[in-house]
């Protein structure tokens, strides 16, 4: 049985609102995966009665320490070795548990992703993506979205193709059409990076290549998958959530709006690593939390790291 | 008296919009700039007539060419010499115009720009600023757009200091708050270029920064001047422009979305070079015609150009 690690510590609302996720999943689930729960047991464990979880359902760790929102992530996870994340991480090493899942510390998850876990043999550069939320109802997928801030051609080909597998098994996309995010139509076009990595990307025969994306086709239905640096995808990324607060705010309501709810995906995976980690928003609630199970369940049973890291060395 | 050159053969209504601009402009100024129409006489002179221009209102010259949306700009610009903007600009760089607006091939437009007239003494790289609409009500500038799709710190250094200068003047922000747009809050976050820029901005007299502003800030009010590179910047640009095309036409309606529309600002300025240039829109109609050569007279009544290059030299 998948065992899906969750900590209870990380983010705004925790570990309340991770509990209630929990819940949400678990009642909501065909046959859930087994939880471990990591986390500081005397916040926890009164929390957890109410949830009525049979003992088979779920174990708790203890992690008497917390890496707080703000700290440096790579100090943290060193000197805060009890913390729910370092925890976290020191199961998924060592295969207690097939999954790890946080709203908290972003620096300190991707430190553990990328130092705790390793990289997939043949993957230079692990990746986040993001779900980007299409005018015509598809979903889209977006990568790096801030993983990697100065990229090189090679790597944004790597992207792609972790990209078009995590389209293909988690968003059920077959052959999932890729585009490169770039300012202008043409092959030839864009930044130094973006005119290196075409020529990349057209003659890769691991995906469906179909060119150029501009700014403006980001929300339309052009392609499945679109690459860029992380720099540019982050700036991207919290821009449409933003976009979500605002219109929220302003009491601008329209279906479409409340597709760019972070909340409906759950979280960010780490593509490229060895195991699924999936990295959450701070402002979490129980939705995001429930959604990020389901993620992590869905990555393991799709196998989805060994799916791309053999597209990858092929 | 200013004399303002309009490319009346620019953008897909041309010239039947670009001339209801004008008698938009006319109608509403109090004094209006002389105008000079440079244009296909067999096209304007019949659509002309019905607009009851005085003689001393305006100057018709003849261009018997168009440079089309999809051509090649500088072989388009070298090879029809006598295309509305070839002569345009050549009005410009001769003194004949003090400003020149064009909703026509943007690729041409800049190429005019650059080669035609002249980078200002000091002026390392012009660049291009975008509108942004600020949630709060407030209006920001981004720059570059897409002048400048790689760029080094000492460029965005040099964008800072023009944004400045065109807040100030144009938009009428008092010493205009300046961010560095990055994806991170503090100073060393950020892909190579932001870190480098970083240390410039902050010891840089002629502005005032207030450190990185990240993509969720754009639409904030925390900075009144952003920059980055043009990628970056032009992806941004064409997001924001789709995003008010595609509320449009799911008929989500507010006043913060109709702040998206270009149309009220006209077009875009190219700073750092000798005199005014405005690039519009290829779907420019009569309010972004009358806007952008508002604006024309503005950067010239203010003497913006000279103004920013001072800063420059200072």
């Amino acid at each position: 049985m998948m065992k899906i690690g969750i900590d209870m510590m990380g983010g705004d609302f925790a570990p309340i609102e991770a509990i209630k996720g929990i819940q949400q999943y678990i009642q909501e689930a065909a046959q859930a995966a087994h939880l471990v729960l990591v986390g500081d047991e005397a916040q926890v464990n009164p929390l957890l009665g109410p949830l009525s979880l049979r003992a088979d359902q779920y174990t708790m760790v203890h992690a008497p320490q917390v890496i707080d929102m703000h700290e440096h992530p790579t100090r943290a996870l060193k000197e805060k070795q009890q913390s729910s994340i370092a925890i976290g991480f020191h199961l998924l090493a060592t295969g207690k548990i097939d999954a790890f899942i946080s709203a908290g510390n972003t620096g300190a998850m991707l430190v553990g992703a990328l130092y705790s876990i390793k990289a997939l043999e043949g993957v230079l550069r692990p990746t986040i993506a993001a779900i980007i939320p299409k005018e015509n109802g598809a979903t889209g997928l977006l990568l790096d979205v801030g993983l990697n801030s100065d990229c090189k051609p090679e790597h944004l080909n790597q992207f792609a193709v972790m990209g078009s597998v995590y389209a293909q098994n988690i968003l059920g996309i077959e052959n999932p059409r890729v585009a490169l995010l770039n300012i202008g139509e043409e092959e030839g076009k864009g930044n130094i990076l973006a005119q290196a990595t075409y020529p990349l990307l057209k003659e890769n025969t691991h995906i469906q290549f179909v060119g150029n994306a501009e700014g403006r086709d980001l929300l339309l239905d052009k392609a499945d998958v679109m690459v860029c640096d992380g720099f540019t995808g982050n700036i991207i990324l919290k821009l449409s959530e933003s976009l979500f607060e605002i219109t929220k705010s302003k009491n601008i309501r329209h279906d479409y709006l409340d597709r760019f709810d972070f909340e409906n995906y759950g979280g960010t995976p780490v593509l490229g690593v060895s195991k699924p980690v999936i990295i959450g928003h701070g402002i979490s609630k129980a939705k995001a939390f429930a959604n990020k199970i389901r993620l992590a369940e869905k990555m393991i049973a799709k196998d989805v790291m060994q799916k791309l890291a053999a597209e990858l060395v092929a």
